[in-house]
């Protein structure tokens, strides 16, 4: 009806609830700790994705309402209840493999900055790893890890896939892990979940531009990608209103016996609504007002993760 | 009905064409150089300020739809008609007075730095004059300029105005001019509109959180105050939709020879709307994607023509 | 002789280690922890203050070299024993009053950034107190923090004591903290040691621009200085590699039982060292290649270290 | 003797003014505007490259008291300076041609952040011309300009040299253009010299560490460097300082028919010196006060005057 843009496979499942039974398609909740709720959405057939407009592949969403708190506690149990998540996505013998961390987005757009400030706080130790060997690698299971963080098509001119695909065949990293912000389709989920991916990642969708595709087919090596969703498009939250207006409409009118879901006129209600979303709503996002808070303090969430999962330490193992 | 805000008076003036006169308030309209519209908007009396919703003083809004285009002559004319418009809420005498420029907002938040950049890079000489004195005084008309970004209050735990005021009262400037970002209430005008007024600044406004009122009453110096729209309420831009949408069908609804206006049960179509509205869209507002871009293409502009009025130099007078 | 300048007592102590004592001058020094050496230089005489060159008060310092190593634990160590040195500065009923913490030197140039960056990592109390009162202090005993980065008069065009002036005077704190990068005389010194001084502090010492002091004779309230050395003047640097010439040289005139310290010509080897150092000099610094680290590291142990003394909460006390 | 080291050829060639001419080696000056000093050095010679210590090749440097001033109008005409002498680099036909220009550096430290702030003013046009081809290139003679920032070694954990190689072989440009911050021996040249040179660049140099050459050899492609020098080496200066005064020594002790220059005891002044010379001296740089504003500044310059050449538009060509 009207298009509701989400990067998250949660909030797409959440829509079909109703619906019968799409086949290929499976959903596990669990919870742990304290409120942290676990979300695993498996889109397993090409039919499946196509219905519910998602890559085939497996999500997890971790969400927790007091991901927003000042409590660096709670912090550190988010950061390994996602470590732990990850590692489902990882083979059993990840350890010593060589691992690239890209950090996507716009360092300059506040909700944008989550990939690039990611990479800011990772242990990087590849070319320590290179230069001192194994001394360094005996005693730590130890991932040879790297970061980049290659800016935004309107800073290099270039499309993100193609720096990237130069990096991995100069560089050959057994894996690329994609961090990025994403956009959701409900405000209540925003800077409150984390998304875990092995379908990789279409960079700038967090902010709406298309970009080519961060993936396996075009890189080479399995692509996790890890995002949060910091925005949701300004036509999003519109439509979307829309939508929850005429569902009230039309419950009211069929309550009143009245005939149809809003044809005023010529028009119906729906057509009314396209017209009045200017074009000019695409190239817009609503974000939360202590955004820069929010970024701050989940990129050290997902770094710490990064970090425990990739670079185990003294005070560093979960 | 639904409340919309914007800091814009021509905005506020425009909802109000319809209306029969409002005593006690002018607007007056011209254009200058390549499609830049001059909007004079003046509130006079006391009960027009009620009726509008905006403190009574002088406001004029200066539009250009090309103020985004990146042609560096263009931004040239524009800080020039915006050094003209702003002399005329300067005395005559302005020239060797002591202008403190104070840079609203939260550098860290995209759409709120404009006022932090506007700061960094301006002129800055008071320093220069106290130390060398009427020798560089001599060769210019030169005005002493300070600046100050004061940061938000949840990084300072104070007021803005309670630290405007401290540093007002121990460094005596005979003006204030505070520049900061706004909301609009359309998009259309989002990185497109800079006004200028005497009535001082409400910071915060541009997203929302209600400060201290930056004025004259509470600074004890007049204070011209300096936004660009950066950002809409969340709140606004699904209210005002939703206007829209109703006045579409009460037109059609009248053209049909229908009946009243949206009575949904026992709901009122504006109570339906004002149920859906989550008290969380408070929290949120609207932006453009290449807000990075257009906050520092603005902070220039708006600087060289803070530069060219207060620091006249070769090369820099228009 | 040449000028060694530093802001380290500690390093103005050694200095004159070999000297008979200067009477009013102390020197205690005690280690805790893992290599962690606390020094505490009393300067208690004016003439005291006067033969060493800094004013009378006491200063500690806190040496560690692993300070720069990336051991969180570690760096949580340092951050204790920097609060329990703190305290020693602060009256005994402390808990509850008013704390304005200001973060000294330029955001822009890596080395001068420790304050600033001090106060981003800041739990900033004093709006949430004044707006929830008793039921945010009773549960701890939290002081009211407020913070501020004055920036330099470079970009201010005032006087940093100025600007705190007014803010002091308006916003009535009890005590001011001033965090600054400081200058050392040794290189080894250089983000390895924190000094805590209650003498106040005189801003842009660290990099070398004479500014009016920060004192409570300024402000009317005491004020604590805290310091990290991030740099070296290069004339320091040089000039001290030239007294350690001056001493080898003398030694093995001496030896050789060859007279006088180098008298070259008309001119001692002094006056050419004087000769040689250009006054362009003076304007320049010497600082490590990984300041960024160094700054970003730093700036954590001390803000962490603050918090942990002024709001205490589960998992922030020692 | 000590090591001095500088990037600047100007500043090899002047250490070799005295000597009996190099062959293979020939350096010409030449005056233009307003006080702007052009030095040509070629290293024609395997031999010469060896002597001297610098790669085969061409040096232009751009030399300017004024670079540091205030004068809009004195930076363009520098930057004009420099876009012509840049084009004796460039093929005729370079029109038209693919252009990646590099931001070198660490954009943390302010002396190491010139390449990273070029790329941010640069008109980046290849994603442009590759979505809207010919109509945008044919009202001007544009090059596609493509920009990187690839952070350094400690940040990514790769050589720069394997990001470039990897993004040349899959976007194909036809011209590397680098842009560093280099190092020079003499403090006077800091911020005031523009270099241009076929040679390629050494990344890091700038500050010391080692990494691969970013060469024709190693891109395949051919590479023009652009450097600023912004910082002097530690030691450099405390070398370059002890060669000034062993000068005074000898010549004081050959007029006063003194024997030898400097042995004192068993240990030659050179000895003394190297001993005094610290090995932590050798990662430590010496920079300016003022390192912010020369860095923005002439970030401007730079970029200016690559954007006048590649991307000549109205109101930017000279």
């Amino acid at each position: 009806m009207f298009q509701i843009r989400t990067d998250l496979a949660v909030e797409t499942s959440e829509s079909r609830r109703g619906e019968k039974d799409v086949s290929g398609f499976r959903v596990e909740t669990s919870r742990e700790g304290d409120g942290i709720v676990i979300t695993k959405v498996c889109i397993e057939t090409q039919k499946a994705a196509k219905t519910l407009g998602k890559p085939r592949g497996t999500y997890i969403s971790i969400e927790a309402d007091q991901m927003m708190e000042e409590d660096a506690g709670y912090h550190r149990e988010i950061s390994d209840v996602f470590s732990r998540q990850l590692k489902q996505f990882l083979p059993e013998d990840y350890n010593n493999r060589k691992i690239l961390i890209v950090g996507l987005g716009n360092r300059e757009v506040t909700p944008d900055a989550l990939g690039p400030k990611v990479i800011d706080h990772l242990f990087i130790t590849r070319h320590l790893i290179q230069e001192y060997g194994k001394y360094l690698m005996e005693f730590d299971q130890c991932c040879s890890v790297s970061g980049i963080v290659p800016g935004v098509m309107a800073q290099t001119g270039m499309e993100t896939v193609e720096i990237m695909k130069g990096i991995v065949g100069e560089t050959r990293p057994d894996l690329v892990i994609a961090v990025d912000a994403l956009a959701a389709r409900s405000i209540k989920r925003l800077n409150r979940t984390i998304q875990i991916t092995d379908t990789g990642i279409i960079p700038g969708s967090g902010v709406g531009n298309y970009r080519n595709a961060i993936t396996k087919e075009h890189l080479g090596i399995p692509v996790i990608a890890i995002g949060i969703p910091t925005v949701v498009d300004a036509a999003t939250i519109v439509a979307d209103f829309c939508s929850g207006l005429m569902e009230q409409m039309d419950r009211t009118e069929q309550e009143d016996g009245m005939f149809g879901s809003g044809v005023y006129g010529e028009k119906s209600f729906e057509e009314m609504v396209r017209d009045l979303i200017s074009p000019k709503l695409n190239t817009m996002y609503v974000t939360s007002k202590d955004i820069d808070e929010a970024v701050n303090r989940l990129s050290y969430t997902v770094s710490e993760g990064l970090n425990m999962t990739f670079v185990p330490q003294e005070g560093n193992v979960s």
